[in-house]
């Protein structure tokens, strides 16, 4: 039964924030229509973190319970140093359905799109695979995408979640992705096909100067998740066949043992260069709004790329919702959604930056940074609690 | 009575180390002679500070007792933001004499050379000044010295303690000073003349990206000591003229009010060049050594140049003693004095020039830094102890 308080809303991108957005909508009674450039909902990539911002929202989406059976429920957060191989600072991940409300998860990235999908698809979400948007115009009265193939879609608000190199953004802002010269390796491989590994209950991130390793284990501890991020000189002196696996190696060549036999079962089929944008607040004009990566792309280094994203589709859905009930215009929705969102995610954007400093410096700063981790109190929850705790009550929208 | 299991001993330097060697060695009945280039023992400069292991040796020297009158014995040495104007951590010192059985002071560098001067009088230290050595030699069976006017002196052995640019080290190694870079501003005014200050039972000093100044009182409160140094922009440029006083005003232009204002004061008669020389363990060869500066000169981030120098001084007089006592040669008491003290005074350097690295940093360096730094528990030792602490027990020298 399609709402009467939810305008009919068109999603363009169906990566986790747009099928998410489009599930949101959909439960809540919404007509959705979400259109997807390629010809599948497959993404490239491999594990993904799931915080309790977002296994929360899962949970309500009633996504959670299907996941299930194929997440890790890590047992640690442990960042270890990449040169000496030891342990320098741990976050207990056990007690978060006590602390946070929800649980810390990892699994296959294809595993969480296919729930989503199929939340989308029993709650009668329209989707369109191979449908590219080339033009997208807010009409006054509602809002018109035209597809490179000549169809085109009409919906009384647009949801722009064409991820890091939207085209909808342009919209909005004239920024380009800004490459932060480190370039990752990332995959999952079976797990009989790794010979060593980290404590396959913690997922663990091993620093060094300039590069890092990530490693935790996904669908029931079967595969094992591997991402290998370094600095890359060649792109600094502007090669462009920068960070090429053979620069790969060199850069991990001073690492632990471990760290560097892990290579060794890394996939090196795809280099990723490491980009985000600058954060900016305006994600809504009329009825179009940007939403997940299109509108807040950000580095990795607090893995919640993923974990912004459904906070946004979930807040574009609660208060496009309070708009329609108060007679709000869809477009005073939409302004609501991003004036509530832009500046937590805004923040998180800032501090991913940050944090990868932190994680890549060398020198006196890796000196002082190895002393503040070890002298941590591990139980100190005040550096993630603003991340990972329920957001504040909604503000009233007069 | 003249010793008679000491050297004759010929001291070249009159300053801290060279006085306090002389005195040491007097004082177990030893012979000795000190010549000192300058007119007068007077040093340029202003405020010293001396910690346990310089005040417990000054203790046994009879010293401490006469600089009581004009000392200073702080609460607490605290670190500050320079930028921000707040406090970002402390150490109590009140409680050094309990903790490390002798306390921590500050005063005027002559109120201390007069002191050591005084003690060298009165225990029968031949005193020369005006006396340029300009060539040592070790003759096999003892040393001569020629001055630059002509007068020579001889006696068993040689203690090289000329300083940072010492001309007896190049016996030694063929270094040359390193230049931080950095370039101080120092000097003690009487407090009439200071409008600010911070509060004067502390040793402050204000950390900033490339800056910092240190404060604290002398003379019983009476005048207000400070150190202000900062990275010359222009000495990286190159430009002779590095470092002067409107470079010096530049470098503090971001800085709070008080520290800013506090430069009012600052006495800008002498640019001083921060100096050190890379660590070298060969301070004996044969009948000559090297003490103080003209042994491992240091930046002046831990405030220990005249505290290693007077560990210098203990150990000689101590290792001398020993091996005359045991029949061993002045040429063995010597090697055993250089490698008793080496490997701690090296350490002591390296951990200046670390330090003063972490006092200056910028970014997320200075973020992780000052976060580390309001973290500390207040009560820990652990990054002082080693150096204030009495120094373990005499290895046998067999």
């Amino acid at each position: 039964m399609p709402s009467d308080v939810l305008p009919e809303t068109l999603v363009v991108g169906g990566g986790i924030g747009g099928l998410s957005a489009a599930l949101c909508l959909a439960l809540r009674g919404g007509t959705v229509t979400l259109v997807e450039r390629s010809k599948s909902f497959a993404e490239v990539g491999a594990g993904i973190q799931l915080a309790p911002n977002a296994t929360r929202i899962l949970r309500r989406l009633g996504v959670l319970e299907k996941i299930q059976p194929v997440v890790v429920r890590p047992r640690r957060l442990v960042l270890a140093d990449a040169i000496e191989g030891r342990e320098l600072t741990s976050l207990d991940l056990t007690d978060f359905p006590d602390r946070y409300g929800a649980p810390y998860l990892v699994l296959h990235r294809n595993d969480l799109l296919s729930a989503l999908l199929e939340g989308c698809r029993s709650n009668g979400v329209a989707l369109h695979t191979d449908a590219h948007v080339t033009a997208l115009e807010d009409t006054g009265s509602g809002v018109t995408a035209g597809c490179a193939d000549g169809r085109e879609f009409r919906a009384g608000i647009a949801i722009g979640a064409d991820g890091l190199h939207s085209r909808i953004r342009k919209l909005f802002a004239d920024d380009e992705p800004v490459n932060s010269g480190f370039v990752a390796y990332r995959g999952a491989v079976p797990m009989e096909q790794v010979e060593r590994h980290a404590d396959l209950r913690d997922v663990i991130a091993w620093l060094g100067p300039g590069l890092h390793l990530v490693q935790y284990p996904l669908r029931s501890g079967r595969m094992y998740n591997q991402v290998a991020v370094f600095r890359s000189q060649a792109y600094l002196r502007g090669d462009p066949d920068y960070g090429n696996p053979a620069e790969l190696k060199e850069a991990f060549a001073g690492c632990s043992e471990h760290v560097r036999e892990s290579l060794g079962t890394l996939s090196i089929d795809n280099r990723w260069p490491m980009l985000d944008r600058p954060p900016i607040p305006g994600w809504a004009c009329g009825r179009l709004a940007l939403l997940g990566d299109a509108a807040h792309p950000m580095l990795q280094y607090l893995a919640q790329g993923a974990c912004q994203a459904l906070e946004d589709a979930d807040a574009l859905a609660e208060e496009l919702a309070a708009a329609g009930q108060a007679n709000r215009t869809p477009a005073e929705g939409l302004a609501a959604y991003a004036a509530r969102r832009a500046p937590r995610a805004m923040r998180v954007q800032r501090t991913a930056r940050t944090w990868g400093e932190i994680w890549h410096v060398d020198g006196v700063a890796k000196l002082i940074r190895d002393e503040l981790l070890q002298m941590r109190d591990v139980a100190d929850h005040k550096h993630v609690a603003w991340l990972y705790d329920e957001a504040p009550p909604e503000r009233s929208t007069s």
